[in-house]
């Protein structure tokens, strides 16, 4: 069975658990007394001593989860842990975490309510993301689907010549299930998806793509490549002039139009069905002014040549990753990506966003620091198919964060919120 | 004197301090011994406890700053502090930090050796710009150069026609020196520098264009344009179907073209001279090599469709904004720029960086969080030109990241590395 | 008086003479018999020679024209008269030529109806861009407004390093006077009105911006860069080491952001909006769904990784382009631009298309050769003026174009038409 | 065996027949005397009636073909072949043409000499390809391969929402067989390649990759698309609430990232090596001066955003596509590509170009126009596997071009160049 194929499998076996969005509207009845209400999560848009206890102990009887680490209830004294996370270290730099929430997904694997951890020091960021949450769980929550994955690793071989590029190309492209046989010596986890080629003149990128299991995977498919090449290079029959184990073309740390169009880590879509009367309630405005600015604001992103037509997927994501011990400057990445919203009959709100590079993992890199580690609990993202499920509430939080700051853009609450939430006094 | 006058003016201030690097390299000598030591920080490339306690030592006599938030020696008791940081507080995410050089610079305001903080759970990060700061000061340095500053707020106006739209353009563009009263009426910080527009059918985008003294300035120009707009509205000939405060052309969030072109934020460049026998003792490899390796990456990088090229200016940036309480989510902007490396005289490299868009202050924000501001005291960022000279050390620490990962490609020490530093054990 | 003042100026001057689009409405009247009508040119659709020789006397009657060379009738015997356009020539490529309109146009130099020439080879072209333009005639015709002009020529000077870059371009920026004195004297017609620089590590592109007359004036704006840096090379402070006359920035021949955010020839806004009626009639589709038709493909065009969203401005483009004898390689540049489409009131369709790179001319090139002097005399576009002139004609004709494409995609009638005027039999 | 396997097999079959380039070194041998001659064509770089009657009857001693149409001697009476070309036809826009060459050339298909002719009305434009033609040609030609091949028709569908999405999806994507049928029954020449899918919340772009024989083929593939789609209407288990049968996603008279990273027509990629004594003697420069002009200019192009890096494809193709009937308009797309140019051994210079998007074909659109005919003919580009000939030649004809342009940019010649060879007088 071809590698279309089993993809083809994949999705059938991802969708197959969703449930329309028809039936979620269905089953959910709109709470007005919940509409002019705040927040779940007690002591709402504080800050202060006495509603973080309260919100930590809220915290544990929804979710059976304690953070001692982060409340700074306990102190990580082993610096030994720190073992190939740091080197010539000096201390621990703290940033302020809000909870938002609860986040009601329904996804492949990330099912329910979350209550989603964001470390950031900029005031309105929590407090817009929590009313976008709000809005989406008034309305039944967010679908939110990880489609396809794959992490890639692509060396570059240069040679003196087309003619020998040709000849190294036609040994190279049967190879493959002989290096499926070295990644499988080389990483317990990485498997070895896809092989392609793009050649410029006598120079071509190899790119090998992987799924790595839970861990986000930069580190594995290097090693895993490196061993690829050693084969190549031992056997070829022409020898490269040149050879580069990274191209620069696997999109690590940088937005590219391949992982857009393609895929890097995870690509992740979201989809919610926002009511008239949230609308109203919650976000203070209509589905007709939030279309009209979105609309607006998509060509002039397009007219700014950006990646893709997006509000602030990287404020989301930044405080969700840095929460959760990813690789931070992977947000080069991950920010890239589609907003769409539109009328729906007129009143109502559809709203989607699309991640399609994602490079995430719940095993690996910070997840396993202390206060990581307990946010990762928190989402309840250990074990197996954790990875995929993070990625999904990635997803649907940053679809709470797009709704709200068009909602916000579009009522003309865009300044006010930032002068209450963003200033010192 | 016009806009583009001053500008010039400026320029001649801002490059009338340097050194030619000629002149550096004939004050430096390159000390043999030096190539083949690590590290003049103690305790090179260690995360343990004993190490650190060294490191801080050193630090106090090399700056004269102490670190007691960031060693967990002191904790922040008052929460009240953290208004305007965070909403539905729970705690604090804590991130290991290390800290490389001394990294020398020649800037117009970043003067003199500088230890600079990072903050990471990437093992190998802190080590391979650690060795990149190291070539840099062998060889005299890293030039690093603010050239220019701008943050911008693009408010959208859309009417019924063209006509109608001409009518208001033509009313606004002689309103500069209105909107500039409105702007030192709203704020004491920010300076209205441009406004330009940018039209498409009946809508057309403005761009405000300011300057914003020490902060990074998001909210500061959120408010005046809102104020702006506020005496837009009231005295148009004409009046709008729909306006809004952000068309999404201000590229807040995200790469754009427009970013990269001119500049968001403040626009540096940096440049080195590396020599022959520090590129051999401290990268293992030669300047051939590692410029092989930057023409065939760049390509790569080109054929990937990123915007720009650079290798991976994300991990230093994100690295050093999280430590010093810069808005992190900016990263999704400042990755973006041009890194070029190059032979001279066949043996010699050299290597210069380009990031257009580095939004960064050192008053609000997370700025003055304890261990932020304690990481921009080590720095000694603090007060009048700070920001600027603040972005002269990113773009100097960019450099030696960039220097470091290529030397890595072009060795074949890469893979090895990451299994070093990256990897529990 | 600032340049940017003076474009305000301009601006003001080039809008005044523009009717709004509602006293165009009420002006019009639209004509159901027209509607089910086919073509105001004899000879609907057809190729032959009868149907040729009736539209040749109507465009005579309607504008004064013949064209005699278009329809061989006359033939070019001196081949001196080819001087300056090729070399090593062996012979004229004919290519067929139909003609659409009358195009309603309501610019500030395009006013009235016009006979558009199209010369290409594909099947359904014609035939497509007539219909657009008989539907915005029916409503009273296309607003298109040239914005703004510029030409660019970017030489591009290195240096030592930064330092000596500095005393460089502290040097260059005031020295604007002098390069408009050398400018006139070099060129009668072109004006130099802007110096841009953009910086990267020890090298910079320095952005000459002039205007050309008549002229498209790539040529004009060497001849005149040339003299420049002859200048500057006799009088810098500091001898490069290396500069070249143009560094690849300019835009010439290709699709960049820099010409996509600001100009690079002309840049022309157009816009109509049609009426429920004859989007029914000469549509055979509704509002809604050719803007959702819209809305989708400007999504799906935006995954594709284009520069600006369009449909087929190349088309047309490269039709009239050819007809008239501009530099048709510059369509690699003019295709790049934005159109939109959205419901008005439900049942009406606000269209319109904006080209920020229309490399063009009237004079100069290959607008003087015998069959395409004609095509420039039928759309009266010749003398002061006329370049800005047919800029705007060009504006209409994609309008009309996009209109026509989008309509047939929404009705579904896209396949059919290819198989009606694509195909042999 | 799947399709990447099958793409593998094809790579190795096109490279077998290709010449190393160290063997063409050996076999050549610089002709001094013929590095200062100017053309092997008679009546070099002149346009007038004595040397165009020369060249004619040397065209025809060297590939027995004769070019009446071109020459003006035969005029095509019946318009009725002009069904399918045009409506509204009133005449025949004329072209001055020249040619260029021998252009000699080691490719898969194109082997050995070629007379490639040029419509152009752009001075120096023939007379820059043909020194670089000439260029090539005395170090042996250029080698030229055509790689891949793939034509696109994208449509879309919408639903209510991502769960009917992932139903429909998993439905279609186990069809490709019956959509193989459909296609086999609706067309001689097309075949389907591959089905891809890009999701976007609840909309659906479904790529269908084509060969489509000899023709360029974007007909071809919109009708069996269409019957695709009718289908997928008749048979879906899930009905899409819109779809169209094109997203704006293939790429068609656009610059795509999609089409620059994949393929859209044919890509080809072309190399040569050119020797120091041709360098000097015929493009009055050196390979070091070269190099440095191409890498500058490289940079400088990424910083003005354009997609790829490339000197002026444009020219060649607009000319080349216009003397054989191409769709002149795809050069929106053929113009996007990749150059390289660098030294070898310090004196020589290897050059590259990579073209990814060459929708061209021998039969349909305006290939079988009277002159466009004939000079398909002098290519010698006529029947089975002609296109892929062409796109070879297609190659070779840009390669040509950059090189001279970027030589005439090391040596200081553009300007002078083009007042020569631009200019009427």
């Amino acid at each position: 069975m071809s590698t279309s194929a089993l993809k083809a499998k994949k999705l059938i076996e991802l969708f197959s658990s969703i449930k329309p969005y028809s039936q979620i509207l269905e089953e959910i009845k709109i709470d007005f007394d919940d509409i002019n209400g705040v927040s779940k999560i007690p002591g709402p848009l504080s800050w202060n001593r006495e509603s973080q206890t309260d919100r930590i102990r809220f915290l544990k009887e929804q979710t059976g989860v304690e953070l001692p680490y982060l409340t700074g209830e306990k102190i990580m004294n082993d610096t030994e842990s720190l073992k190939g996370n740091i080197e010539q270290y000096i201390g621990m730099t703290q940033v302020p975490t809000g909870v938002i929430g609860p986040l009601h997904i329904h996804g492949t694997l990330a099912q329910g309510d979350f209550y989603v951890p964001l470390a950031t020091s900029e005031g309105a960021l929590v407090a817009s993301y929590n009313r976008g949450a709000r809005a989406t769980r008034l309305c039944g929550g967010v679908v939110s689907v990880c489609l396809t994955e794959s992490v890639q690793r692509a060396p570059v071989f240069k040679f003196k010549s087309l003619s020998e590029e040709g000849i190294f190309l036609a040994w190279l492209l049967d190879k493959q299930e002989i290096f499926n046989d070295i990644v499988s010596k080389t990483s317990r986890y990485a498997e070895l998806q896809d092989m392609k080629i793009n050649m410029e003149g006598n120079t071509c990128v190899v790119i090998f793509e992987y799924t790595t299991g839970e861990a986000a995977g930069q580190n594995m498919v290097t090693f895993c490549t490196n061993e690829i090449c050693k084969y190549i290079l031992e056997n070829t029959p022409v020898a490269p002039t040149y050879w580069f184990i990274e191209s620069n073309y696997a999109g690590d740390k940088k937005a590219t139009a391949v992982s857009f169009i393609n895929v890097r880590g995870k690509k992740v879509t979201a989809e919610a069905l926002i009511k008239k009367d949230v609308i109203k309630g919650v976000l203070h405005t209509t589905a007709k002014d939030i279309a009209q600015y979105w609309q607006t604001s998509s060509i002039a992103a397009v007219q700014s040549g950006s990646i893709g037509i997006q509000g602030h997927f990287a404020n989301g994501l930044t405080a969700l990753f840095l929460a959760t011990g990813q690789d931070v400057a992977c947000v080069s990445e991950a920010f890239v990506g589609i907003t769409r919203m539109e009328t729906v009959d007129d009143d109502d709100l559809y709203v989607s966003v699309t991640l399609p590079s994602l490079v995430v993992g719940t095993i690996g890199g910070g997840t396993g620091l202390p206060t990581q580690n307990e946010c990762l609990q928190l989402l309840n993202c250990k074990g197996p198919y954790s990875a995929r499920k993070f990625a999904e509430i990635c997803g649907a939080t940053v679809l709470a964060g797009e709704l709200s700051i068009a909602a916000a853009m579009a009522s003309g609450d865009f300044s006010d919120a930032h002068k209450i939430f963003g200033r010192k006094k």
